[in-house]
């Protein structure tokens, strides 16, 4: 897709940072990206750029540097439990050259959660409680151990659910650019009959980027082409010209219902 | 997971470029960093980093440049399909400072793909012919528009067969570390329990990495102890001593037969 350029409004943007041995060897598949990114773009907060690095603390610590400073919101997952990988709150304060110590209030949320388990708090879980100086705590509700903010940088959980509890705190105090409007046009011609005219509509509406998403299914293949930007006329006049488009070409648009999967 | 040491022995390292908004947008989940790493593990070439970027050609030149210069082969996937977003051909020429143009093995294969079928090869078509100067073409095996490489730059699909099917092509040809040997011990201690002694387990066992991975599943939670290596003798001793501390705090370890899913 080519980016929507609206120069006058600069819009606020977001990385992930995803931390863990475990997604680069391939045991496990990152299921965090794709849930803060739609998200984020809910309250008009692009995620600009994605990046898996491994449990070493100089790659974590430059990662955080590159990345706080080139976008407004840094998110971190993964890094964050009580085993000897878990480096990510040591190399976010590294980060910021601050300090990080056990939080007494980190400490009395673990604490009253084991005190409640069949586990104790050990010297391993206390290591959840480490939290950088000067930093906010971010609540999970699904095992106590927090997350928290430092500057601009959000370190939380990397376990799915955990994230996402995180997440709906921290939606609410973003200063996003407004939420982004897509419009989907479907059909089923192929991608490169309708490629040459989607370059002419990306051309011709700047305010907008345009999309293709080719998809091969049982009903033969089908073509998602999505309108997205801020400005609702620019986006429904690009959409119309994207169902002209599909209608020269002999084929048939189908406007998708906002929300419905495309 | 702490990184297996053995300077001695310096391994090849890969790393992916994911070229595409729709992944950041949470539009697509990608698939192919799990499958990259899988194969790769299997040649001994670790994926060290991934990058999910936007279809912006001065973003996708900059990251070709730092990431091709930093490992020993650079996998790109996305970006090479017939529209106007699709500049990552463009964009690993650029990083190369390498001509490009409609390369003639290329566009007679897209000749005799579309000879046998209902579309044309018009303009839009025929960028997927587009290879830069010196590059060796990846064949497509499902839709015949060629990947290449150029320089340690493997330009691959973003749709997953297809990038599957140009992995198998290329897998053969690198100079990987050999397998990577990997023994999982799983348990039902929850990991909080463990990390005290994993810790002192990798301390101990410098030549491989453990990592530990904890699930909630229905039947309560388990936790997947991996110990990786090149040198089978010391990962069977790491793997025992995990054997040990499972016992020692009261679990029932159970070593899984290589290649079930851990």
């Amino acid at each position: 897709m080519t980016e929507p350029s609206d120069a006058s409004r600069p819009e606020p943007t977001a990385a992930l940072l995803i931390v863990g041995d475990e997604i680069l060897s391939g045991r496990t598949r990152d299921a965090n990206l794709q849930h803060l990114a739609e998200r984020l773009q809910t309250v008009g907060v692009p995620v600009v750029e994605a990046r898996v690095i491994p449990d070493r603390a100089e790659t974590v610590i430059a990662a955080v540097r590159e990345l706080s400073s080139r976008v407004d919101y840094l998110f971190t997952s993964g890094g964050i439990g009580p085993t000897h990988d878990d480096i990510t709150a040591d190399c976010v304060a590294a980060a910021f050259e601050r300090a990080i110590d056990v939080h007494p209030e980190a400490r009395a949320r673990l604490e009253r959660h084991y005190a409640e388990s069949e586990h104790a708090l050990n010297e391993a879980r206390l290591r959840m409680a480490r939290i950088p100086d000067g930093a906010e705590l971010i609540d999970n509700p699904v095992s106590a151990a927090p997350g928290f903010r430092l500057e601009n940088v959000y370190v939380m959980a990397g376990v799915p659910r955990i994230m996402a509890a995180m997440l709906d705190q921290v939606i609410p105090t973003l200063k996003g650019g407004g939420p982004l409007l897509a419009e989907t046009v479907r059909c089923n011609l192929p991608e490169g009959e309708a490629a040459e005219g989607l370059r002419r509509i990306a051309e011709e509406n700047p305010t907008v980027g345009v999309g293709s998403y080719p998809k091969y299914g049982s009903g033969g293949f089908q073509l998602s082409i999505v309108v997205r930007g801020r400005d609702a006329k620019a986006v429904e006049a690009a959409a119309q010209d994207v169902e002209t488009l599909v209608r020269e070409l002999g084929g048939q648009p189908e406007r998708l219902a906002p929300g419905e999967p495309a």
